[in-house]
């Protein structure tokens, strides 16, 4: 039996939620994701302004009821006063993973030096892998093809569904022994 | 109109407050501002001690009552007993910046294998950016060159003055609606 | 006089330590010592559990108790529920050193890209340096290569004894005023 992987998308942006911007964000990570993953999976959105409790709220929400174990967010992760994603992912998760935030800065360093202002990270709540995203699409696409090749045998670490993916968009690592037979 | 902006410099040495040495560090951050900066500025210095609470306070002081949007430190980030600026510079900060400490150790090992043992940080105090560098001359110029072109950015997206610097010696970057025409 | 330094092993694993597996990453973190250190040294061994307080308990014994200069952890660095050596070291130490978790990183991201899945850190006790390893052997050697040219210079600064190295295995660095004439 396969299980359907359930995957969160949290969008955060004042504008995008007032409706006075289109979302952009939430259908590139959406894209990304159709394009990558092999495995069934099945998305869940939501749409947040960048305030801190409604911010936490959703991630407890796609982590523990919606049963996500992938969420990922994008935007608000920028110096400026409303920029709250880390503050709120830290706030939820129970482990945080230094090494996403690292190799995103370093992956984005390559197109533009700004990358330092970013302040993505990553970390796990319960059985939920959390990863913040920037908020611009090619900037989404990059740090996804830089950390997802991690993502599914992480996902196998925290008891999540096993997650197959298209080695012509995204070539996942495990290990040998954590690997299963083709189509099983 | 222009703004003048206004820059802290602080130094931290036990043994350059007290007289004992001459203070390096200070001078040289100074000199660098002043090759880089082509916008009107002036600079805030303070030498102090390796305190904390003494560090915690020249930071306060530079935030919120010079109205510092920028406030750069030199020494005490390393891993010994009195080295104490990277608490310092948390305590004081509402959020922290990971990407510039991971840049600056990552441009210092290409100079020294002890570049890891750095603890360089960088944080927003309000309209604020603080940014620890090393106590060494040679290397306060290898961590400014490496961060300083998303400086300007940066103090754009917490409200501070428009920065603008020189090309040759640094080439800060601002995505296209972010930038002024010159001379305005 | 040449003081003999003392250097902490700990092994973090359920299965090694109820005996189900040999423990390979102790042995392995101690050969690596003992063809990097040319300086006398003995080594203090510790087998637990993956539970915080047990790994709090050990790194606490080898730090106050056993005077360790540097104490060295294998395994029990991952995303899973039972990965708790990062919050032991963060819980017992004073100073954070965020430059060695980095680099290791770095180094192991040049091998496989699950890399980012490590959460090793490092930290000051008091006068003993933390380090975390992974657990497999041969990413252990990995990590030692690459971070451990900083590790005399920072028990250095911590008022630890003088570790010197077989340059053909590990080329320490220290600047020149920190050097002692050989053999002293």
């Amino acid at each position: 039996m396969t299980t359907t992987a359930r995957i969160g998308f949290i969008t955060v942006s004042d504008r995008a939620s007032s409706g006075e911007y289109e979302d952009l964000g939430g259908p590139a990570m959406q894209a990304w994701m159709g394009k990558a993953l092999t495995s069934p999976w099945e998305p869940v959105a939501r749409l947040v302004p960048d305030e801190q409790p409604l911010v936490e709220a959703a991630l407890r929400e796609l982590c523990d009821e919606q049963r996500c174990c992938l969420v990922v967010t994008t935007g608000s992760t920028g110096p400026a006063l409303r920029d709250i994603v880390p503050e709120a992912t830290e706030a939820v998760c129970q482990k945080m993973m230094p090494g996403f935030g690292e190799l995103m800065r370093l992956e984005s360093l390559k197109f533009v030096p700004t990358a330092i202002l970013s302040r993505q990270t990553a970390g796990i709540r319960g059985n939920t892998l959390i990863i913040n995203l920037p908020g611009k699409p090619s900037a989404i696409d990059d740090c996804l093809n830089a950390v997802f090749p991690a993502v599914p045998y992480c996902i196998d670490l925290i008891d999540g569904p096993y997650l197959e993916t298209d080695e012509a968009c995204c070539k996942a690592f495990r290990p040998k022994h954590a690997k299963r037979p083709e189509g099983k």
